[in-house]
């Protein structure tokens, strides 16, 4: 047998299905973290595979940007999974923190891919202690305010509650609350806007912006989207953004503020349905593009302007 | 074995998932009556399950109403489902207006989930004895203005030809007639607005609201939605309303005239999506929700006055 | 408007849809716990709704079970559904215990409808306190015999081991096993048969009876059956039982035994094909009439004499 | 522009994608008749696509059956839908009666896709006029032997109580019956093999072939396969026969009788699952081999003689 | 037996569900291809069973359309599926090319219903030596502009940068390229709107028709719609056009050009969920009551006026 | 910060998520190819994601074999996907065959995952250029024995054809031919069982054994099975084989002969049914095993030896 030729390869497996030059974990500015965990007792589950699938259709999405161009050039690495225990969402909160802990201490910008909403929690923590004037934007359904739920204070419920216990947050898309949050958040007020508050401001989101310090954390719960466009998450609200809506506003947010991490959670992938996936991983990506961007943005906080030096390409 | 703890049980089995105290028969203003009646030849069936599907979603949903608040608290029983007759629609718009008649006679606000429209005819015959002066707001992309259909005259796609035989109904989001139901309505004009035409109107809705009566019967068709909204109907119409213009001409149907009672129909719950679903339970919530506040609205027809009075907390 | 008519009801939402005759708790000789818990870290997620699912399909099953007649006269009462608790499987089984406590406590026999294996523990736990000789069958594809997974020892992966740590175990269709566990079923021999073993027993299961106590909780993860029979679970083996294999087996014990509880689990319902769920509820109602013929077996151990003579109708 | 080439077309839209030379109407010996009808108040609906579903399967089905041969060379032809009437199962069956009149003056061997079992009664009785000595054979998992149900003696449930009282039936399959059927038929034997008491006979039919008259139609509801092999049907009973059992049963028929025209029943599709809609097609061609191997059975009765001479090819 | 009554019929198996009246070749001034061409080694497939859905869903819409009116008046003939080839898409795209000559050469207006959009290179080749001032009209998420893709210069990827070597091509709803594409686009600059640029249009659509000759051939990627309207489709990219935007436009093209024939490609349609499909009939019946609107404009170029007006009824 | 701790990391993308010690590819005895084409125009595609999903599903078997033990420690490496071509079959084989001969020339027992079944003729040919005296073991619902289906000589439907021009092989599990297959195979005898002829051997399988010559090349359609125990296949053909005739088969193979190689195609995944990926996923990892075994039968042919030995650990 004569010298074997090789074998023509597909896209190797990873978000955006980067050859080895784009998405090795050394030259990457980017680092991409899938959690798949899902301990969610409330109506639909499917969240531990919404990581699975972002990074499937992910691959079968363009990396030219239509809007932000060759975002993948700055280097997009994607983590194996992370583990997830079964002790309960205090624990895995802490998991995360730890891996974001990681992240950041190796120079990467970072991505997380939920997964349900309470590891969030343990990002944000990570990335205030890196960023010490931190702010939170969540674009999210539901707010996210209880104190406790199903005996957890660290329940996908409770996270923002959580955060805004550290760190200033606003919300956007907010339509679902329950009567304790909505008592809370009289006596407590928090920067939140509605859909229709959202839609009232007719693209002026100064008041927006302004409620946000210099370094965000975008942290983007799914089904802030409206159901049309995003059926495949735990609980579909209507009434929600649209994709303009929710990438414009981050653009927005990218062109003033230097965003230092987002996670884009609660994808439940749907039978025979990819459409929400593969918004998701298209989102995501363009949530890289926007961060990437704004890195040159806002006075450098904390420990933050070295690493972001050395990290990047 | 020392005394047993009460175990910690989860949510009842209702619509909203409602304690005893806001859901027993006696105490609650409001009645929903589940009618899975799905005798359907046409294209897709499965509106079977559409009521079943309602109650599940709906004890997931938040009982803050986020725009109108704790509806929850005037009380809303879930009555059993009717049980269906093989007779075929007729005997069955019967059995629906006789457990109508039940309801109002226990003073209760009536709301059906349906099951196919056919069933409309009978909850509207049942309101309109006890309000004289009744009109009806469709929401629908059908007109179901034929004459006969599949040799009956009380099948799904007559409803509304029977009903505006007894009292007058205006129409809003139909873009979908047969041939014969155009000329009919061309010979016959009827209030009734497409999609685009209640677009044209940019919000103002006086001429809607001028065609229909003080006590008004709402009959929502699920599929007057769009299908990016609601896909999870028998016959998905393109070019459809979407949750905000609908939840808002009812809340303003509500803002004028007194609401009588409703359906919510043509829910066909598909495999693996609940968004159609939960849409349809966050409806049914908030057009309870505006009913309530409407109640206080326009002059007593024949014997509400007193039933109204006696039966709400 | 004259006295109005009595709506004509559907069946009643409990299992096997029973008049209250027949499932009022009082009278009542069995009771169903739904226990939707589902957090599971492994593959397909779903068991949240298995006990929603049968309950659903229980309601289209006959009441008149072709081998054992008029089950239902001896009352069936349907439990709400437990609540949940995020704390971790832990805390989940020591509510179940308590549930389980309770049930024995009014002179209930328990049937348990998961929900995830986890919950298996806590019910043994509290049925070894009424029958102190009690021994377990498990029906399985997995052993179960971790001894840790995801850092917790009472995860799904890990139940048979706590288990025969408190009482003897008797394991039928066990095809799927770590390295660990069977090194260490290996120095710790148990009972087990794989349905390779079970055929080759060709109805002779005098071994798997003798391998029992008198007095028998069964746990039926459904995964004990191929997935032929029953895709719809979290984890589907092949190579398991059919349908007359697993409920004759019941039935031989039921015939020797006595059996005392018993769970069907693991349940993860597929969108749009009912054939596993109607299984699951059919083996359901088939285990109930075998508990309730098996209870004139057996000398009485413990207090449950006095129980079950006081319970029984 | 030249004279164009003739497009190379694809298989036509028939049972079994057959050329014309083999299903023109004239020349077929076969009519298979599509009977859409699915008017269901149980469990799970989709019988309306029954008929859809089968004809599609058909198409990518071998024509060559591997066990009877060139079965479509003696020419089958697929008739449009039968519409379906609104007015019950009553009118439907009638008009099922009139189109199986019309087949059997034409001098074809009629096949019946369905759709609900109800239709079956209208079949039964034309062939009845035609085949005065004629029985039927029933393959089910559910007697359908009450005597009335949601209202009517028409309904599926209650078909075969019908046909009983017209001609004599032999069931097998049967492992679902109400606590009133099994009293009736306790009190009114019939010839009824459960798949339990089918196995037991291990292969030696002679009791169930001695049952029936010479001239047969089978009634085939695909419920009486096991679920696992075909899921896709309204009420999916575990414990049913298996695709050779039914198949070789039907051979058995066809040897010794005379089939005189049959029908396969109750096919629900099911979403983005084939199988079962291939099981039903293949099912099918493999009953018309039969039966028109079965032709040179038996005495003719009644008219029969001359219209299958005629129509023979 | 008495002569027996013709059974009555339900709808033909074409598309629209016409009568003979209405549908018969010879009478027909449009012809319908179906082209289930399915070689798509991208994402997710399902192509295949693009023209099938859309011809079941066409039977179930309303004839008459509600903006358009009578449409099947003109006669609308549904071909037999044209028979693909494994050679791969040059081969595939040929024999596309010969039908659609012999689909002209029969005086028909043509449309093809797909499949996948490397067959459209056929169809416009076959147009333009009908009509040599074509032009081309393309909705699409997707620029299809690369020059090879998995070795094949005819690849679905590829077919515009095909069909712009021949013809000039507009191009609306594009929101996704390669790198590649981006670049030669710059290079060769082409009239192309993204979504986003569509809007900023406002409805002034004169900049779209000025870039189109007076003979347009549309060829309509599903894709270009969002995905909210029509999920089911092989490359869902969120942005998209809604129902009336496009076919708005296509009315406004109608209105001042003359439409020679159109395609609907890539519909794959979801397990479960006809609205996809449901939109595509609808939009094909639009499409073709505007194409025959449009043939009264412009002057004839070519052989066509003669075929035209011998087509016409 | 502190030295942050290394993230906890879940396993990794391969099949059976194997850590680097088992799967990196230098020390791998055994190397898994994927080969996701799909090139189907036959009734269902999917394919193409047949091996993505035994992958995924592999993730969650265990890997100790309840029946073979540790198969992993021989090391499984997995590669990227095979990159697809749009130029047709016979190109695709090509590329196939090219890979197969690169894991030779490396050691490497190559395991092929489809992929349609058309690329098996790549495979063989270049096993037969390392063992000139191959037989191929078939196991398959189809004979593929067409000369040439859809213009192409190198379908799915001729793959066997091709196959025994060049070696011998021998078929099980074959219930669907088409009239000129059946006409062919008359004329032409080969080595081919029927499920029915399979089972009439009752596990004697000496005639089967003795058609093979000492290396053995399977190819598993995993249609060969029955669609109860693997419905995600193109084409579910009823009558098939179950889990313990095949993988017994394949194990009564291994202990008389050489496996020198094998592939497991066309699964076409189910839309929220993983059970067939997961047979296909354990299937291939028993195949697996035998192969290991059975590397120590029958004297080796050509240059195997030295690379057997040299790639063995």
């Amino acid at each position: 047998m004569s010298n074997p030729t090789n074998p023509t390869w597909g896209l190797p497996w990873n978000f955006a299905g980067l050859d080895a030059e784009y998405s090795a974990f050394d030259s990457s500015r980017v680092a991409v973290l899938p959690v798949g965990y899902d301990f969610s007792t409330s109506y639909q589950g499917g969240t531990r595979w919404g990581p699975h699938a972002i990074l499937t259709a992910s691959r079968n999405m363009e990396v030219w940007d239509d809007e932000l161009g060759a975002t993948y050039q700055a280097g997009i690495h994607t983590l194996p999974e992370l583990e997830t225990t079964a002790l309960g969402p205090t624990d895995m909160a802490k998991r995360v923190e730890e891996a974001f802990d990681w992240m950041y201490a190796a120079g990467k910008l970072p991505v997380m891919l939920g997964g349900e909403h309470s590891i969030t929690a343990g990002a944000v923590r990570s990335a205030l202690k890196k960023y010490p004037k931190l702010s939170v934007l969540q674009l999210d359904a539901h707010a996210d305010m209880r104190d406790s739920y199903l005996d957890s204070p660290d329940s996908h419920a409770c996270v923002m509650r959580r955060i805004r216990e550290v760190c200033p947050a606003s919300s956007v898309g907010i339509r679902s609350l329950s009567e304790e949050e909505a008592q809370y958040l009289k006596a407590h007020p928090a920067p939140m806007w509605s859909t229709r508050q959202f839609r009232a401001l007719k693209g002026d989101w100064k008041a927006i912006l302004d409620s946000l310090s210099d370094d965000v954390f975008i942290t983007f719960d799914l089904d802030g989207l409206d159901p049309a466009y995003l059926p495949g998450t735990g609980t579909p609200e209507p009434g929600g953004l649209d994709w303009y809506e929710a990438s414009d506003l981050i653009g927005a947010v990218a062109a003033k503020k230097r965003i230092v991490g987002f996670d884009v959670v609660e994808l439940a992938p749907l039978p025979g349905n990819v459409a929400s996936d593969f918004l998701a991983a298209r989102m995501t990506y363009r949530m890289i593009g926007h961060m990437l961007k704004s890195q040159s943005n806002g006075a450098a906080s904390g420990s933050a302007k070295s690493a972001a030096a050395t990290g990047a390409r």
